[in-house]
């Protein structure tokens, strides 16, 4: 047994340099994880069980080369836990590391590239230095450098990288991408960089808390407020893009993608301010937010209903819908908020519940679940970017655990709430093995809402609830339900969430590509709506797909910006002509069908 | 004595307590200085020895009840003095201090307002939620909000305070009156707030590098360039004002302000889109850069010279200069940066230097005198806050001393670089007492360059020097120096500076009112261009001046940076009606001549 993380250390090292792969395995406990991020598998991938990491070892240890192995922060004991945070070299990277050991054995290893070697990012110290201290009569400024690169690229310089969509997911790649030296260019549909907020309803305020939602490099200023308003994130978005110097085609809508097998680039035809381009960039980023489009709406007699029905995607406020009769369809948490957005403008709003939400109170999640991200952590020495490489050191399946206790905690402190609110008819779930929101989350991007005022409503009666029943038809007059219930309705908004995000590969590229893919996110969990087998990573996010050079990246703003950095060191890999042998790579499968709804969180 | 710094600190409070002044000055060194901003003098003011100290407390230490004195960090031993962070309670504020031990005694005593009581910042845990959870029919959103703050202020709603000027001095004291809740418009000449970097020359890039240049609340990301290029300087503020959401009012001229006796306020007409409005402020505040009106070039034979004739304020590039002959007539920072400028384009140029200038390397400036504002500053922990507040606790009197010592180190390294410049005929000087480049910005605001280029220019030859004469006139085809020799232009560039910050009040108020607060900057030095008698801190900057509710407020981005948060609180202070006596306030003088040339940095 190794006594001290140093001893564990020190006999990994050594076994992984002996190529002993049995040894290797031993220093792990049967029950282990091994998370890799980029460094020995150019994939995201966790390994679980001895086996998977000798198996992937195999493969793997002698092109890795790993040395230099190093604690770089004094352990931190927990319970009969110890974590420890390593770093180390590979042939190609600097990577980063954090082990869990329990009796002298790794229960979980967490590893990471942060950076490519000599393709370091230019910061601290190695900042650009701004200006030569030298007259020169051939000076560039920076002004017309800038002018340049922003009038040749797309013209005469083609992007290396075209990233769709200019919303947070986009606008970190494309700033990794910049601090990489990867030319980029970022196409987004709206003439704004942070219209994809402001377009949102009225109301709308980020669900998570400002600890957890910086953007890379520039954190918000600590006088932020911790919820942020969709339009001042806006602001934030277009003020990020000008600071970043991103190369952003705004009010540009990409039409069709074609790979070119012969010169093994895409041809992307867009749209800019009217006028057809066609781009030739080497990799195709899908950053179109989390969702693909819609959800078609097709209930029997849509076409005999004579009120107003839209899409919770077209839904931009209740301002002419005073005193109506207006029906939320569906439950997770756009129908919450568009549920509130009616009650405030003085709608007569009844929300139909088709199945059970998991619900919790975001001053519960405030306390008990972002304990990394909040101001005491930040305090403690933990600011934003210490938090990501905990929770990525967290594999799924440990998470499952972590959150079945904590979720244990949150039924019993809010107990009184939920009891209200269950009799007010609103249906519960805490998912099928009580994991609760976050994995409800991660595993089926829906049935879920963190509660900022619409579960009061709700309890006291001002917004009804019907639950249980599905919708069978609508007609002239509102809906029926599939137990027959009739319910009038003038206004219907249709919170019945999104089609996943290869849907948007097969309208931009083809059928054939999207179904390559397979849908995004999802763990293969094997519930409803995430059909197994299990992946234990978010499907096809930030990491080879498929299909070459097409790629996934998005999510809420806390994975936009930590797997924007592995999108980043992908991309400028394969520029620079570096070894990326894929470990596990995706093999391309018949198209499934994604049951699940999707809904913006 | 006292033997360690709890007791020097058990024995001053005690002293203050009691009120016994003869008793505190014995804790002090017979040379001594204690520098107080706000809490003590609600003034900005160095006491000089223990007589000025004595007189200070008689006056002040009742109302000030300074309580609960405290060491907050591990006091630093430098040789034989030990530096001790402190912090303390006043009747009305939040102290921080800084005092410097020997021998059981202090040297210096910095005194400095943190926060007002009741009043503090809404910063980390007191940041504001940015929502209230719960629905709400009454909702207005941050938009809303945010819109109609916009549309009444400066029509329905009066501003508390006026800031003329939105570049950085403007925008970092906006950002702080916002966090204090005073409602305040910021009136800018050009078009948009970054505009007067923007329009400078066209390789302009700052001298002073990012560790020292960062505005208050949100520092530059650590990719930022060391020098930031005039144009990034200028986006960086446009994000800025949106970022902290400042009222500021662009192509909007500042044009007449009256004050107002009976209403204790001001009138002040301004000029928005061509349209003119009258606004009614209770302080303006005078935050258009570090000077006054460009000097009047009043040459004999003005009218004769048949080239093209400039001051460098409306100097924008030498485009059109190529082949021609440029003289350049001055010495200072901009007469170099545009010297530059002219060679670059192919000019051939003529610096005309009518007195010796300091010079010093950046990159020696950097090595040398930028201790606390780098990157390995950072690294020990000494952020941007940490380090103003370290440069605060240093009176200008101390300050010589260590100048002098910095320059002897200065002169010694760059010895060969000082013989060739030299050699070609280029009149160095270090100041009259040898005290180097910051001494003589701070005395007179010019007279000094960072060299990022020039003097390698001038040592070989590249612009040629004339000096040690001034111009006698122009003439059809250039300019005769003093001593009779005749120098042949096309092109003549007056880099002869800039007048007192107070001619803008003369313009805009009235000239008494100029003449009363006197010029602006300037310590009393008692040298060319810096008359006294010694005042030990810049004249009439950042704190009350002879006029009621008019302010100076501005300077490099540092100054603005740290200076704008007392400026912020004394108008807090004031807005919140509690009393403010200002110790020794300035008195009305007659007017003076403000001798010295004033250029920019």
């Amino acid at each position: 047994m190794n006594q001290t993380p140093q001893d564990w250390l020190t006999a990994f090292s050594t076994a992984l340099s002996a190529q002993d792969i049995p040894a290797i395995t031993l220093l792990f406990h049967e029950t282990c994880y091994w998370r890799d991020l980029l460094t020995f598998t150019w994939n995201i991938k966790t390994m679980e069980g001895r086996a998977d990491i000798a198996a992937m070892l195999v493969e793997t240890l002698k092109k890795t080369s790993p040395t230099d192995w190093r604690i770089t922060e004094p352990p931190e004991q927990e319970a009969d836990h110890t974590h420890v945070w390593l770093a180390f070299e590979t042939a190609s990277a600097h990577g980063i590391g954090r082990v869990t050991l329990r009796d002298g054995k790794a229960i979980t290893l967490m590893t990471a590239m942060s950076d490519i070697k000599g393709h370091e990012e230019p910061r601290g110290v190695k900042r650009p230095k701004g200006i030569a201290h030298e007259a020169d009569r051939n000076r560039r400024t920076w002004s017309e450098s800038r002018a340049d690169e922003t009038a040749r690229l797309g013209a005469q310089d083609q992007p290396y990288a075209l990233v769709i969509g200019g919303s947070q997911g986009g606008l970190a790649l494309g700033a990794r991408l910049k601090q990489l030296g990867v030319p980029t260019l970022i196409v987004e549909r709206n003439a704004r960089a942070g219209d994809s907020w402001r377009n949102r309803y009225r109301s709308l305020v980020l669900h998570d808390p400002v600890w957890y939602d910086h953007m890379p490099y520039l954190p918000f200023p600590d006088n932020w407020p911790v919820f942020t308003p969709k339009d001042k994130m806006g602001d934030w978005l277009d003020a990020y893009a000008s600071i970043f110097e991103l190369n952003l085609w705004t009010s540009t809508t990409c039409d069709m993608a074609t790979w070119n097998e012969a010169s093994q680039d895409w041809s992307v035809t867009v749209t800019r301010n009217g006028k057809p381009v066609t781009l030739r960039p080497k990799h195709l980023i899908f950053a179109t937010g989390a969702y693909g489009p819609p959800k078609k709406l097709d209930w029997p007699g849509i076409d005999c209903f004579n009120g107003t029905l839209l899409h919770s995607s077209a839904y931009a406020g209740a301002a002419d819908f005073k005193g109506k009769r207006a029906v939320v369809i569906g439950s997770s948490s756009s129908a919450h908020d568009v549920a509130v957005d009616l009650w405030e403008a003085g709608a007569d709003v009844t929300m139909i519940q088709r199945s059970p939400t998991v619900v919790v109170r975001s001053e519960t999640l405030m306390d008990l679940g972002f304990e990394i991200y909040s101001e005491e952590a930040v305090a403690r020495g933990i600011n934003v970017d210490k938090a990501d490489l905990i929770a990525a050191a967290t594999p799924m399946a440990v998470t499952v655990d972590q959150q079945k206790a904590l979720y244990k905690i949150v039924r019993s402190r809010d107990a009184a709430f939920y009891d209200r609110l269950a009799a007010s008819g609103f249906a519960l779930t805490f998912g099928p093995d009580d994991s609760g929101l976050m994995m409800q989350a991660m595993r089926t991007a829906s049935g879920y809402y963190i509660d900022v005022g619409a579960s009061e409503l709700i309890a006291r009666g001002d917004i009804a609830v019907l639950s249980g029943a599905g919708v069978a038809e609508l007609t002239a007059k509102g809906l029926t339900l599939s137990d027959g219930r009739q319910v009038p309705a003038d206004v219907i908004i249709a919170c019945t969430g999104y089609q996943s995000m290869n849907e948007t590969v097969a309208a931009l590229v083809s059928r054939g590509a999207a179904d390559a893919t397979g849908p995004c996110w999802g763990l293969g969990s094997g519930i409803t709506g995430d059909p197994g087998p299990w992946q234990g990573e978010p499907r096809n996010m930030w990491k080879p797909t498929a299909v070459p050079n097409l790629w996934y990246h998005g999510g809420n703003l806390a994975l936009s910006r930590f797997y924007s950095r592995f999108v980043a060191l992908q991309l400028k890999a394969r520029m620079e002509g570096l070894s990326t042998p894929v470990y596990a790579p995706p093999l391309p499968h018949p198209a499934r069908t994604q049951t699940a709804e999707h809904k913006p969180s």
